[in-house]
Protein backbone atom coordinates (compact mmCIF):
# COMPACT_ATOMS: atom_id res chain seq x y z
CA UNK A 1 0.00 0.00 0.00
CA UNK A 2 1.47 3.31 -1.17
CA UNK A 3 1.35 6.03 1.15
CA UNK A 4 2.74 9.41 0.37
CA UNK A 5 2.28 12.57 3.01
CA UNK A 6 2.39 15.91 2.03
CA UNK A 7 3.49 15.87 -1.20
CA UNK A 8 4.98 19.55 -3.19
CA UNK A 9 2.37 18.58 -6.18
CA UNK A 10 -0.26 15.69 -5.80
CA UNK A 11 -2.87 14.65 -7.65
CA UNK A 12 -5.33 11.95 -6.42
CA UNK A 13 -5.18 8.54 -8.37
CA UNK A 14 -6.50 4.93 -7.50
CA UNK A 15 -3.93 2.86 -5.48
CA UNK A 16 -3.00 0.17 -7.76
CA UNK A 17 -3.55 -3.47 -6.66
CA UNK A 18 -5.64 -3.97 -3.75
CA UNK A 19 -8.92 -3.66 -2.81
CA UNK A 20 -10.13 -3.19 0.71
CA UNK A 21 -12.81 -3.93 2.90
CA UNK A 22 -14.02 -2.21 6.17
CA UNK A 23 -16.56 -3.56 8.64
CA UNK A 24 -18.00 -1.82 11.86
CA UNK A 25 -19.73 -3.90 14.26
CA UNK A 26 -22.02 -3.54 17.61
CA UNK A 27 -21.74 -7.06 19.54
CA UNK A 28 -24.68 -7.78 21.35
CA UNK A 29 -24.77 -6.95 24.48
CA UNK A 30 -25.57 -10.40 25.54
CA UNK A 31 -22.18 -11.75 24.08
CA UNK A 32 -19.54 -12.69 26.97
CA UNK A 33 -16.83 -10.54 26.46
CA UNK A 34 -14.41 -13.77 26.44
CA UNK A 35 -16.55 -15.03 23.67
CA UNK A 36 -16.01 -11.86 21.62
CA UNK A 37 -12.18 -12.34 22.27
CA UNK A 38 -12.60 -15.69 20.46
CA UNK A 39 -14.31 -14.78 18.04
CA UNK A 40 -12.02 -12.10 16.64
CA UNK A 41 -8.76 -14.13 17.13
CA UNK A 42 -11.09 -17.17 14.92
CA UNK A 43 -11.75 -14.12 12.59
CA UNK A 44 -7.84 -12.97 12.75
CA UNK A 45 -7.13 -16.70 11.60
CA UNK A 46 -8.77 -16.57 8.15
CA UNK A 47 -5.55 -15.05 7.14
CA UNK A 48 -4.02 -18.31 6.88
CA UNK A 49 -7.03 -20.01 5.56
CA UNK A 50 -7.90 -17.88 2.54
CA UNK A 51 -5.57 -17.14 0.22
CA UNK A 52 -6.91 -14.36 -1.42
CA UNK A 53 -7.22 -12.56 2.06
CA UNK A 54 -3.90 -10.83 2.21
CA UNK A 55 -4.11 -8.87 5.61
CA UNK A 56 -6.35 -8.47 8.66
CA UNK A 57 -6.54 -5.30 11.11
CA UNK A 58 -8.70 -4.79 13.70
CA UNK A 59 -9.64 -1.71 16.25
CA UNK A 60 -11.26 -1.07 19.43
CA UNK A 61 -13.04 2.38 18.99
CA UNK A 62 -11.32 5.49 21.23
CA UNK A 63 -13.36 7.77 19.18
CA UNK A 64 -14.07 10.50 21.52
CA UNK A 65 -16.59 12.16 19.69
CA UNK A 66 -19.51 9.74 20.13
CA UNK A 67 -19.42 9.50 16.34
CA UNK A 68 -19.51 6.37 16.89
CA UNK A 69 -23.20 5.14 16.39
CA UNK A 70 -22.73 2.72 18.71
CA UNK A 71 -20.22 0.58 16.69
CA UNK A 72 -17.42 -0.82 18.93
CA UNK A 73 -15.06 -2.94 16.82
CA UNK A 74 -13.49 -1.53 13.16
CA UNK A 75 -11.66 -4.65 10.59
CA UNK A 76 -9.60 -3.93 8.12
CA UNK A 77 -9.12 -6.72 5.31
CA UNK A 78 -7.48 -6.37 2.11
CA UNK A 79 -7.24 -8.19 -1.19
CA UNK A 80 -5.58 -8.40 -4.27
CA UNK A 81 -8.07 -7.45 -6.56
CA UNK A 82 -12.32 -8.00 -6.61
CA UNK A 83 -12.15 -11.30 -7.70
CA UNK A 84 -10.66 -12.19 -4.44
CA UNK A 85 -12.77 -10.50 -2.69
CA UNK A 86 -15.95 -13.15 -4.45
CA UNK A 87 -13.70 -15.91 -3.64
CA UNK A 88 -13.33 -15.10 0.13
CA UNK A 89 -16.95 -14.58 0.11
CA UNK A 90 -17.67 -18.15 -0.79
CA UNK A 91 -14.80 -20.00 1.05
CA UNK A 92 -15.98 -22.26 3.27
CA UNK A 93 -13.62 -21.12 6.04
CA UNK A 94 -15.39 -17.59 5.80
CA UNK A 95 -18.64 -19.35 5.34
CA UNK A 96 -18.17 -20.90 8.39
CA UNK A 97 -16.56 -18.36 10.48
CA UNK A 98 -19.99 -16.35 9.24
CA UNK A 99 -22.18 -18.14 10.54
CA UNK A 100 -20.52 -18.49 13.95
CA UNK A 101 -20.33 -14.62 14.68
CA UNK A 102 -23.47 -13.66 12.85
CA UNK A 103 -26.04 -14.40 16.08
CA UNK A 104 -23.69 -12.52 17.87
CA UNK A 105 -24.35 -8.97 15.94
CA UNK A 106 -26.36 -6.34 16.73
CA UNK A 107 -25.22 -4.27 13.59
CA UNK A 108 -22.75 -4.12 11.30
CA UNK A 109 -21.84 -2.17 8.33
CA UNK A 110 -19.31 -3.43 5.21
CA UNK A 111 -17.78 -1.12 2.48
CA UNK A 112 -15.80 -2.69 0.33
CA UNK A 113 -13.48 -0.29 -1.68
CA UNK A 114 -10.06 1.04 -3.99
CA UNK A 115 -8.74 3.33 -1.90
CA UNK A 116 -7.80 6.29 -3.33
CA UNK A 117 -4.49 8.36 -2.38
CA UNK A 118 -1.94 11.03 -3.01
CA UNK A 119 0.87 10.54 -5.62
CA UNK A 120 3.71 12.82 -6.49
CA UNK B 1 2.12 0.49 8.68
CA UNK B 2 3.39 -3.05 9.03
CA UNK B 3 1.29 -5.61 7.62
CA UNK B 4 2.46 -8.97 7.65
CA UNK B 5 0.27 -11.97 6.29
CA UNK B 6 0.38 -15.68 6.86
CA UNK B 7 2.80 -16.09 9.32
CA UNK B 8 4.41 -19.29 10.27
CA UNK B 9 3.77 -18.55 14.26
CA UNK B 10 2.04 -15.16 15.03
CA UNK B 11 0.48 -13.15 17.90
CA UNK B 12 -1.89 -10.51 17.70
CA UNK B 13 -0.43 -7.40 18.78
CA UNK B 14 -0.85 -3.73 18.55
CA UNK B 15 0.81 -1.94 15.36
CA UNK B 16 3.02 0.57 17.05
CA UNK B 17 3.02 4.20 16.36
CA UNK B 18 -0.01 5.52 15.12
CA UNK B 19 -3.48 5.27 14.95
CA UNK B 20 -6.17 5.62 12.55
CA UNK B 21 -9.58 7.37 12.30
CA UNK B 22 -12.17 5.87 9.97
CA UNK B 23 -15.51 7.70 8.67
CA UNK B 24 -18.18 6.67 6.08
CA UNK B 25 -19.98 9.54 4.53
CA UNK B 26 -23.51 9.23 3.08
CA UNK B 27 -23.82 12.85 1.30
CA UNK B 28 -27.43 14.44 1.36
CA UNK B 29 -28.97 13.75 -2.13
CA UNK B 30 -29.15 17.36 -2.87
CA UNK B 31 -25.52 18.05 -2.75
CA UNK B 32 -24.47 18.14 -6.61
CA UNK B 33 -22.11 15.40 -7.34
CA UNK B 34 -19.80 17.94 -8.83
CA UNK B 35 -19.97 19.84 -5.20
CA UNK B 36 -19.56 16.39 -3.79
CA UNK B 37 -16.06 15.70 -5.70
CA UNK B 38 -14.92 19.23 -4.69
CA UNK B 39 -15.11 18.87 -0.98
CA UNK B 40 -13.50 15.67 -1.40
CA UNK B 41 -11.02 17.26 -2.90
CA UNK B 42 -10.62 19.80 0.13
CA UNK B 43 -10.25 17.19 2.62
CA UNK B 44 -7.77 15.21 1.06
CA UNK B 45 -6.01 18.56 0.85
CA UNK B 46 -6.11 18.94 4.82
CA UNK B 47 -2.70 16.70 4.50
CA UNK B 48 -0.85 19.53 3.48
CA UNK B 49 -2.55 22.14 5.85
CA UNK B 50 -2.54 19.95 9.38
CA UNK B 51 0.60 18.45 10.88
CA UNK B 52 -0.47 15.37 12.83
CA UNK B 53 -2.32 14.34 9.98
CA UNK B 54 0.03 11.73 7.98
CA UNK B 55 -2.13 9.88 5.54
CA UNK B 56 -5.26 10.39 3.89
CA UNK B 57 -7.03 7.56 1.63
CA UNK B 58 -10.63 7.23 0.43
CA UNK B 59 -13.04 5.31 -1.14
CA UNK B 60 -16.33 4.97 -2.60
CA UNK B 61 -18.60 1.98 -1.67
CA UNK B 62 -18.50 -1.05 -4.08
CA UNK B 63 -19.71 -3.25 -1.64
CA UNK B 64 -21.98 -6.23 -3.23
CA UNK B 65 -24.13 -7.82 -0.17
CA UNK B 66 -25.57 -4.42 0.12
CA UNK B 67 -24.59 -4.17 4.00
CA UNK B 68 -23.24 -0.53 3.55
CA UNK B 69 -26.31 1.25 5.20
CA UNK B 70 -26.14 3.74 2.79
CA UNK B 71 -23.20 4.73 3.47
CA UNK B 72 -21.27 6.02 -0.06
CA UNK B 73 -17.98 6.79 0.82
CA UNK B 74 -14.91 5.89 3.63
CA UNK B 75 -12.09 7.64 4.50
CA UNK B 76 -9.28 6.52 6.35
CA UNK B 77 -7.06 8.87 8.39
CA UNK B 78 -3.72 8.10 9.97
CA UNK B 79 -2.01 9.83 12.97
CA UNK B 80 1.18 9.11 14.75
CA UNK B 81 -0.69 9.33 18.21
CA UNK B 82 -3.75 10.24 20.06
CA UNK B 83 -2.38 13.76 20.67
CA UNK B 84 -2.30 13.66 17.11
CA UNK B 85 -5.68 13.52 16.42
CA UNK B 86 -6.27 15.90 19.12
CA UNK B 87 -4.14 18.14 17.46
CA UNK B 88 -6.25 17.98 14.54
CA UNK B 89 -9.54 18.12 16.17
CA UNK B 90 -9.22 21.65 16.65
CA UNK B 91 -6.90 22.90 14.05
CA UNK B 92 -8.11 25.51 11.82
CA UNK B 93 -8.34 23.68 8.62
CA UNK B 94 -10.25 20.95 10.20
CA UNK B 95 -12.53 23.43 11.83
CA UNK B 96 -13.14 25.33 8.65
CA UNK B 97 -13.80 22.25 6.58
CA UNK B 98 -16.00 20.53 9.09
CA UNK B 99 -18.17 24.27 8.76
CA UNK B 100 -18.34 23.51 5.31
CA UNK B 101 -19.04 19.54 5.11
CA UNK B 102 -21.12 19.35 7.66
CA UNK B 103 -24.65 20.56 6.39
CA UNK B 104 -24.13 18.00 3.32
CA UNK B 105 -23.63 15.07 5.10
CA UNK B 106 -26.99 12.98 6.02
CA UNK B 107 -25.18 10.72 8.30
CA UNK B 108 -21.29 9.74 8.90
CA UNK B 109 -20.04 7.19 11.56
CA UNK B 110 -16.30 8.28 13.12
CA UNK B 111 -14.18 4.86 14.37
CA UNK B 112 -10.63 5.73 16.03
CA UNK B 113 -8.28 3.08 16.74
CA UNK B 114 -4.80 1.92 17.56
CA UNK B 115 -4.73 -1.08 14.57
CA UNK B 116 -3.83 -4.99 16.16
CA UNK B 117 -2.11 -6.73 13.10
CA UNK B 118 -0.07 -9.74 12.89
CA UNK B 119 3.02 -10.46 13.65
CA UNK B 120 5.62 -13.39 13.46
Amino acid sequence: MEEVSRPKEKTMEEVKGFVRRVLLFKFKAKTAPDHVKKLIKDYSNLVNLVESLKTWHMGKDANIENLHEGFTHVFELTFEDAEGIAAYMVHPAHLKFHERISPHLEKIVVIDYKPTSFHT
